[in-house]
């Protein structure tokens, strides 16, 4: 469906590549099923699921602990997934990746370890307002605290773009310590200019957390080009094992927080009456890890990074523009957001017709999408969406077909709704 | 093993149930392997390997969130798993259930919504000499943290049990909030008086969180038996996936007790200006919990129940009964503890020989031991034995001849190490 230049970049063969998710086979309610909820959570394929299994079959053991065989095989996967998605996200060292359980927890860290533990009286944390609440719950929590750290948040254009303008301004007094947004809009599917947020935010002062749960799933990013200080994201959306997310933070700054869990594996040495933190990333990895899903990520990532990010931005761009092309010409359905660079999320309110509802008639057909306010409830406020909207949003193994799909169900959803 | 009226009880057929653990299959450097170091981590039976599996293949997709079948099926499975923790625990109801990652994490969000959103400047909390440092750890950081919380520690007799006297001694002035400790030591096997605990604590003025990491893999828990407050235990330990652990908590402290961690699904509503909690157990869940490994979990806690706890706690006596017989016969060979109240869990030294060095001979003869200081350094000083020790600790799928083999080859170790 790409035109011009695209179409000499290489291609993603979706048809074969669905054949390595067992899920997809299935029919639901008799219909084949069409899953447009990747938003919240990815289908795994079975490289992943065969990569679980044979570590619980072959090579488990606990990590970090033991000096014999399958503790030390156990412990050389667990640190290999470490060191591929540090390649991911082509970090500059692995010991800046630590694993969390997803991002939410990643964010936590970081508001319990760099907000309580580095960031002094006086300072703000910038969030915006198109933050899934994992964003800014955290912050929030933070702010009533009591350590005179204030919240500060900016605005969102009509377009679903971040108001640079309104950062610039908001950013000018060197008050932010902390710039903590988006890089992709879970609801709008924009996608945020990380390097200049990142360039403004420096240049007043303040350092910069990319929540990177939607991003990192539809474009390839590069923590250094990106020049971030903490970027975020989780397996479960990345095709990958549930219960594991990652936080990415320089080094130099894992070096300054204090911990955030205590427990086993973070220690250097423990008496009764005092403990030293292990040096990162053990000091932010308090206990058991989850290592089968450790190895499902890595799993993950090989698959992602062998399919190529040219051919998975080429596909996800004939994806948005046909949904644009699509949806858009569906008289009473109202799209939220048009931002100048997107991803594959789009959120939708149908006249007349409540989400729930809405989602409920489109599940018999067949088709997955997610109704609410998708964990963004201040973003659907500032659209005068309080009552929620239906988000579809796509994947690997989205097809232009199942667009197609959806766009007629909205059309017949339309007639229903009357 | 068991002689008396032990040889009436039920038993398990550990060979029959050592086939439905795929890895015990293995050889390792050319030896049949004798995996003896469950109390770091179990291996996991073919029945959770495969309900991950299913899930994965067939109902996957993000819980509480989606009005579609997969959605809805996976959140049914999640739940299900959350039923099935609070019938193993003999808990009250299924809110006292929270899914964290695992007993760290558990622990850790007590320290941080009971410890500081709860207890008042001037109390204390109480640990023991052998805990974890999962257990010890997060309170030290409550203690340092500047609310006026100090932390006391309860001593362990020579025999390795709790010194009950001590522990009335440091409750009497009533100033203990909490009491934190072991449910069963992972160093010396002791199991803890529960019951007993809990009174004497309760009668104090304290609540009680009880470290179930490995008592809840070896004896069957009833937390309202044993009337705590707070309970915990991991998955990876009871032959269930990484990634997932459980607190269980009354629910009127949960009703109490400030969210820990902020983000998706814990709240009610959300503002810019401000968010409300959702309750219990949500209101501890935030993001997108570990579903797979709920799920996983659920067929352990099935696994388990299936086998009976007569006849796993008969196994388990006759597995200690044995050990003790062989390796306390061992010239040169000190044995931590010797308690009445023991489960299967040994650790010890050899004279002349380095902990890490006799595990890899171990390791050479296919045994797998763990050697160091077992998350427990300061129980290892209280022992002089700061150096460390080599612990055996037993699982369902322990044989007697793999104790005999221990032993065998702790005498052909000795005669090596001299």
């Amino acid at each position: 469906m790409t035109d011009g230049p695209a179409s000499s970049a290489p291609r993603l063969d979706v048809e074969r590549l669905r054949r390595d998710f067992p899920i997809l086979a299935q029919t639901v309610r008799g219909r084949k099923l069409v899953f447009l909820d990747s938003g919240a959570s990815a289908q795994k394929p079975r490289q992943v699921i065969e990569a679980m299994v044979r570590c619980m079959e072959e090579r488990y053991a606990n990590v970090h602990r033991g000096a014999y065989f399958l503790s030390e095989a156990a412990t050389e996967a667990y640190e290999a997934a470490r060191g591929a998605v540090a390649r991911f996200l082509n970090a500059a060292d692995p010991r800046e990746v630590v694993f969390t359980r997803n991002s939410t927890e990643a964010i936590n860290l970081v508001a319990h370890a760099w907000g309580r533990g580095v960031m002094r009286p006086g300072q703000a944390v910038l969030v915006s307002e198109m933050e899934h609440h994992a964003n800014l719950v955290p912050w929030q929590m933070l702010r009533d605290d009591g350590r005179g750290i204030a919240l500060r948040v900016c605005r969102v254009t009509d377009d679903g773009e971040l108001d640079l303008e309104d950062l610039a301004a908001k950013l000018a007094d060197g008050k932010v310590g902390l710039v903590a947004v988006t890089h992709m809009s879970n609801v709008l599917g924009t996608v945020t200019p990380a390097e200049r947020i990142v360039a403004m935010a420096h240049a007043a002062g303040a350092k910069v957390l990319l929540d990177g749960s939607q991003a990192a799933v539809h474009r390839r990013v590069d923590v250094q080009a990106i020049g971030a200080d903490f970027y975020c994201f989780t397996g479960h959306k990345l095709y990958g094992p549930t219960g594991i997310g990652v936080l990415w933070a320089r080094l130099e700054h894992l070096d300054r927080m204090p911990p955030f869990l205590g427990g086993g594996d973070m220690i250097a040495s423990v008496t009764l009456e005092r403990s030293e933190w292990a040096p990162p990333p053990a000091k932010f990895e308090a206990g058991t890890p989850a290592i089968v899903e450790a190895v499902g990520l890595h799993a993950a990532v090989d698959y992602v990074t062998a399919l190529g990010w040219p051919a998975i931005e080429a596909h996800e761009r004939a994806l948005v523009d046909r949904a644009m092309r699509r949806l858009s010409g569906i008289e009473g359905l109202r799209l939220l957001g048009r931002a100048q660079d997107r991803g594959g999320v789009f959120s939708f309110a149908l006249d007349n017709a409540h989400p729930h509802d809405l989602s409920t008639l489109l599940d018999r057909a067949g088709i997955a999408v997610r109704a609410g306010r998708h964990c963004a409830e201040p973003l659907h406020a500032r659209f005068g969406l309080e009552g929620g909207t239906c988000r579809a949003s796509f994947g690997l193994y989205t097809t232009e077909e199942e667009v197609d799909f959806l766009a007629e169900a909205l059309v017949k959803a339309r007639e229903f709704f009357g």
